[in-house]
């Protein structure tokens, strides 16, 4: 048993983020043991061969063994998964989960049996990639996590998850379920719609014609369609209020340049640089701890 | 004087662009001679401190020696340049640019004294940061080049301009002006425009919240302001269209979640995901020569 005093760590969900976490848990001696749990045979396969897992399940049942459990499935799966796994752990036990949205997961989880606690986590780490093939036991390193207790939450399991994630190397700041999910809403959901929407404007003759730029300001349009239209659904009136934000925005630039006004666009321009550049300012401890 | 034949290489404006043009040119050895003009004396400075120089000076008038200029400028600068150094050029001297808009340039620049000819040119190569100590030899390597001679350009000079990029490790399309700035508003400059748009819409108390996604999606917007108010207004009609191509996609988006139409956002997904896949399948040869 490690010094954050984990004896079994189970992770619901061994695709790009459950076996990261399960590979930063291993490497830094986070639990006593590691068990993974994941419907699909060749994914908990892909994840042994990383060597992170003590043990692994496609029962559900399995997860109840650990004092912790993170589940790491898309956003529309995590309640159920969260009150199947509690209903069987011992009192003591506290669940987390990885989801992009908060408010929709603490509402559906509701209350739990007795001594079981839920605290929700979003690590702002990931991939546009799937699968454990794609694993980074360094993914949480310098990362921020948001963890989102509710007003019944117990405060010692939110500590306890709060510990948990700093062990993985990341740092931790606490929001509400619903603060969270406006301003992810803007941070990632809009971007995630917007660089969508830009590839799926590109004529295909096209392609050959793109260059870095329209490259990396679609990457993220490579992510799952299921994963993001569950986050996206999950989290649907705080979009809609960041897509009528962007939407404004680009009503500007769109007259400014209607009516060759050089001024007005030329502030459109620098004010997008400016909030640009200082993002990389920001970014020093996060892309360098 | 190297295989490709020219005995000097006029380089007029050392910005990004430029300095990397002359370091490309004097690594792969393709001019006898490289000259460097720009009005500013420090960029000239931190560029001749490349050791990519023979020459150095802010009077225009020192790049009517070259047998090949290559206008480096802003594209609203371009064509005035160009005029005022084809005056002073012997026959038989050829001028590029490297403007990221093509018609407006070409119409502007209009007929030129007798034996000195104007082909433009596009490389899709770049960066967000401007100035020589950003330059890099290798920037053209694996690179498009768009190579735009209309019906009056001399063919001889156009196959010139085509040897000299492949020279520099790129490779080379044709297309008409007009062809390319509507192809460029849709791979580039919507790109420009949404990217800029979305870094814009971001609270600034909320920048600690984006993680890579935010950050990729943005990165291009981290331009200069006065380089793409000049590319953007220079390409207006075509910027417009492309800006109504994107907003038609963009409200299916919030239409399907407005509707909390599952079935059409995953629909709207999945094509944005398979048009960036392509992207990538496409890439080989441009990321690996």
């Amino acid at each position: 048993v490690s010094g954050t005093g984990w004896r079994a760590l189970a992770v619901v969900g061994v695709g790009l983020l459950g076996a990261s976490v399960a590979l930063a848990a291993r490497r830094r001696r986070v639990a006593g043991r590691i068990v993974g749990v994941d419907r699909d045979p060749e994914a908990l396969d892909s994840a042994r061969r990383l060597g992170c897992l003590d043990e692994a399940a496609t029962d559900l049942g399995a997860a109840a063994c650990g004092d912790l459990v993170v589940v790491c499935v898309p956003v529309d799966r995590v309640a159920a998964v969260v009150r199947a796994v509690a209903a069987g752990c011992r009192a003591g036990a506290v669940l987390t989960d990885v989801g992009s949205t908060k408010a929709a997961i603490v509402r559906e989880v509701g209350a739990l049996p007795g001594g079981v606690a839920f605290v929700g986590s979003h690590p702002l780490a990931g991939s546009e990639k799937q699968g454990p093939d794609h694993a980074d036991g360094d993914l949480f390193a310098g990362r921020l996590v948001v963890v989102t207790p509710g007003p019944d939450t117990d405060e010692r399991a939110a500590r306890r998850v709060d510990d948990f994630w700093r062990a993985l190397g990341a740092r931790v700041e606490r929001m509400t379920p619903e603060a969270h999910d406006e301003a992810v809403a803007l941070t990632s959901h809009l971007p995630h719609v917007v660089a969508s929407a830009l590839a799926g404007s590109l004529p295909p003759e096209l392609a050959g014609l793109t260059a870095t730029g329209f490259r990396d300001t679609t990457r993220v349009a490579a992510g799952g369609p299921e994963l993001w239209a569950a986050i996206l659904r999950s989290n649907r009136d705080a979009v809609l209020a960041a897509l009528g934000r962007f939407g404004d925005r680009l009503e500007r630039f769109r007259r400014a340049l209607a009516d060759d006004d050089a001024a007005a666009l030329l502030a459109l321009l620098a004010e997008g640089k400016t909030a640009r550049d200082d993002l990389d300012l920001d970014a020093g401890p996060l892309d360098t701890v």
